[in-house]
C-alpha cells in the first residue's frame, strides 16, 4: 500500500498530464462505462461558534483502468465575511508536526483484487483536477484566438485555473482581481516566476473583465461574482462553484456546459440559516424554474463528440465546474500511481495492515 | 494515526463490551442525535466468470463521542451453490504475505479537528457489532426463561450470534444445524472450548428448531432459511440477512423489530440476473405489498423505551438485523480506540501523512 504526499503528487502530475489523464475517463462517462457513486455530505455539530463539521465522500469506479477511487473530506467549515461577502472557509484544525492542518484523503482500490493500492492527501490532486476539467471546457468553448484572460480570485484554485488556461490557449495578457490586494500581489509574484505571460493585478473585477476573451472565476464565494454586463459576444466564462453565477448570467449564455450533468450537488439545506449567508444565496439558480437544465450539455459528451462545443466566434459560452466526482480521482489517481511505481516514489506500508483473513 | 489489527480488536472488544458500546448510540438514534450517511453500493464488472466487483461504504456521525466513522468494503463477490442453495461469497483475492485476503476497512475521524484518528480492518468488529445488535434485540424480545437455542448456520457470523445469545439468556441447550457436516462439527468443537453450555450438532434445521425458544439464523443464504411451521407461541426468531425470511414468516410474527428502520438496503437490482439466484429470491419480501412496514419498530426505539419489546410469553417475535450502519462502527470504534490508547495497543503512523497544509 503506497502512501504519497502532496509534494510527491505535485511532482508526478502536471496540469497537462492531468488533462490527458481525465480525457479517456470522460469518454467512458459519455459511453456509460463508468460508475458514479453518489456524493454524500454529512453535516454535524461543532463546538466552535458558527462552525459545522462536514464529512464528504465521493466514489468512482473506472473499469477501463480497473480502479475504484474514494475521496474523503473531514472538514470544520465556517462562513466568514471577507470584504463584506460570505465565503466557505475550511478551518485547519487537525494536529500535525507543523500545526493545524486540513483533512482530505484519496483511497485507490484495485477492482480485480479488492486491494487498497494507495492513499494520499487530496489537496494537490483536487486542485489539478478542477483546473484540468476547466481546461478541457476551455479548449472546446473558448475562441481559439483568445488573447486576454480575466481571473477573478487569487487563491489556491486560481493557480490551476491559470495554468490550465495557459496550457490551452496562447493568452498574451492575464488580469487578476481579488478583493484583498496583498493576496493578489503575492499570487502574481508567484505566478510570474512560473509563466512567461504578462500577468498583472487590477483594482476591480470590472477592470479585469473589460474586453477579456475569457473570464474565469476561481473563488470560494457564496454569492455571484460574474456580472451579466460582462457577457459580450465571443466571451467564454468559467466557474468552479455554482454560486459564482446566477440565472441572470446563465440566461445570457448561448451555450452552457457542465462538468457533470449526471450528478448534482444537494447542499441547499446546509446553507439555510448558516451565518453570513443571505437568504437569496441559499435560493440558488439550481432552484430557479426559469433555468432550463435541458439545454446544458455535459463536458463528457462534448469530449466524446456527442454534444457541441463553441459553434461560432460570436457565441457567449459558459463552463460550469458544478460538482467534483470520485471518477476524477480515479483517473488522475491511476495515472499518478503508475508513474509513482515506475519511479519508486512514495512510502510503502505493509499490505497486510489493509486487508484481512477474517471474512468482512 | 493508529493502525489496529483484527487480532488487537478481538482482544479489546468482547461481545458484552460491544453491546454496552452500541446501546448509548441507539439511544441517540432514537433521539435523532446522530447522522446516518446513506450506504452506497457500487457494482462493477470483474474478469472472473460469474463474479462482480462490489464497493460499499457506510458512514455515521455520532456527536456524543465527537466521532465520524466510515466503513469501506472492496469485494469480489460470487454466488456459488452450496448444498443446492445460492450463497453470497466474497472471494479473498487481495495479495498479502499469507495469500489471498479480503478487504474491509474502518476509518475513524475526530469531528472537532477533522483528523483521521484510526484505521483498521473491519472483520472482527463487523462480526461483533452484528452479534451485539442481535443480542440487544434478543434481550428485549426473547422470553426471559428461554432455555433452548437453535442456531442455523455455523460460519463466522454464527460465532458472535452464539456468544451474544449466551450473554443475554441462560440457555441450557444449543442446537446447531448447517448443511455441511464438517463445518458444523468444527464450529461446535471450537465453541465448546469457549462456552460452558451444552452445544450439539443436529442433522436437520427441523431438528434444531423443534421446541426451541429462540431460533437464530446466521447464514449467507440468498433464500429463506427460517420456516413458518417453526413459529410456535413464545418463540423468538432472529435474522442477520433479509433473505433469511419471507412474507409468510413475517406475517406470522406478532412483533417484528428492525435493527434499522431508518435506513434500508437497496440492492435488488444487483440480484436480478445474477447466476444461481432464482427470480423469486430477487423479489424479496421488502417488495411485497402484503407486508406492512409500519408495524415494524426500530431497535433504537425499543432500547429508548419509545417502542415496545415482548409483551407476553405467548408472542411470536422477530428481530431483523436488516442493514448495517456506519454508526455501529462509530460506537464500537470509539470504545476500542479509547481502550487501545489507554493500553498503548496498535501501530502509530505519522499524523502528517493523513492531513495536509494544502487546502483540500
Amino acid at each position: 500500500m503506497l502512501v504519497l504526499s502532496n509534494e510527491e503528487i505535485g511532482k508526478l502530475l502536471t496540469i497537462e498530464e492531468c488533462m490527458k489523464a481525465l480525457e479517456p475517463m470522460y469518454h467512458d462517462v459519455a459511453a456509460e462505462r463508468v460508475l458514479f457513486s453518489p456524493r454524500v455530505d454529512s453535516i454535524g455539530p461543532h463546538s466552535l461558534q458558527g462552525a459545522y463539521y462536514a464529512f464528504k465522500h465521493m466514489g468512482g469506479t473506472w473499469p477501463r483502468e480497473k480502479i475504484q477511487a474514494l475521496r474523503i473530506n473531514s472538514d470544520v467549515v465556517t462562513h466568514p465575511l471577507v470584504a463584506g461577502k460570505p465565503r466557505r472557509v475550511k478551518q485547519p484544525l487537525a494536529p500535525s508536526s507543523t500545526g493545524g492542518r486540513w483533512v482530505g484523503l484519496v483511497l485507490l482500490f484495485n477492482t480485480e483484487t479488492g486491494a487498497l493500492m494507495a492513499m494520499f492527501p487530496d489537496g494537490v490532486m483536487q486542485n489539478l483536477r478542477v483546473g484540468a476539467t476547466s481546461g478541457l471546457g476551455l479548449r472546446h468553448l473558448s475562441r481559439e484566438d483568445s488573447k486576454v484572460l480575466a481571473l477573478i480570485g487569487s487563491g489556491w484554485q486560481a493557480v490551476t485555473q491559470l495554468s490550465a488556461a495557459l496550457a490551452v490557449r496562447k493568452f498574451s495578457e492575464v488580469r487578476v482581481y481579488s478583493p484583498r490586494r496583498e493576496t493578489r500581489e503575492a499570487f502574481i509574484a508567484e505566478q510570474r516566476k512560473i509563466h512567461g505571460t504578462d500577468i498583472r493585478a487590477v483594482d476591480s473585477a470590472d477592470a479585469a473583465a473589460d474586453g477579456a476573451d475569457v473570464i474565469a472565476a476561481a473563488t470560494s464565494s457564496m454569492v455571484r461574482v460574474l456580472e451579466p454586463r460582462w457577457l459580450k459576444p465571443g466571451v467564454h466564462i468559467s466557474c468552479i462553484k455554482t454560486q459564482e453565477v446566477d440565472p441572470e448570467v446563465l440566461n445570457r449564455c448561448d451555450r452552457v456546459i457542465f462538468s457533470n450533468r449526471r450528478q448534482s450537488k444537494h447542499i441547499d439545506h446546509v446553507m439555510q440559516g448558516t451565518p453570513n449567508v443571505q437568504s437569496e444565496s441559499s435560493k440558488g439558480w439550481w432552484n430557479d424554474g426559469s433555468i432550463k437544465m435541458d439545454r446544458f450539455a455535459d463536458v463528457a459528451d462534448v469530449l466524446a463528440g456527442q454534444a457541441k462545443g463553441r459553434q461560432s466566434p460570436k457565441e457567449i459560452t459558459c463552463f460550469m465546474n458544478n460538482v467534483g466526482t470520485g471518477l476524477q480521482f480515479a483517473a488522475a489517481g491511476a495515472y499518478v500511481l503508475k508513474k509513482a511505481r515506475a519511479q519508486r516514489v512514495g512510502t510503502e506500508l505493509p499490505d497486510d495492515w489493509f486487508c484481512e483473513d477474517v471474512h468482512p
